[in-house]
């Protein structure tokens, strides 16, 4: 298992929050996003999924992983 | 019909411009948020909901009517 922990604009709210963490549980990974500090760290298999996958389903989400 | 701008602490984001707006479809009322002024301009038949039914479907959603 891998951890990253990525800085992501545009996290404003709750709805933000579930929406990052929802999609990191619909690939398959665990995020947990840190509002005040702008970041997601994603625990993830990767064996299994690309750390540009985790990337990609934050940004489909509205956000920009910077 | 009645058309009130109601401030609004708390609304940050899309999702949170769909939860007011969603809720106040839900009331029978037409909401449209303006996020940069903090602002809910709501119509409504004052006949059939009050303003008081307006500002606690807002606050139900977890925004405050200030």
């Amino acid at each position: 298992m891998a951890t990253v922990t990525l800085n992501v604009e545009g996290m404003s709210c709750g709805h933000c929050v579930n929406s990052v963490e929802g999609a990191m549980k619909q690939l398959g990974a665990t995020g947990q996003v840190d509002l005040a500090n702008k970041q997601v760290t994603v625990t993830y298999d990767e064996s299994q999924i690309t750390l540009d996958a985790v990337k990609e389903a934050i940004e489909d989400q509205g956000y920009d992983v910077v």
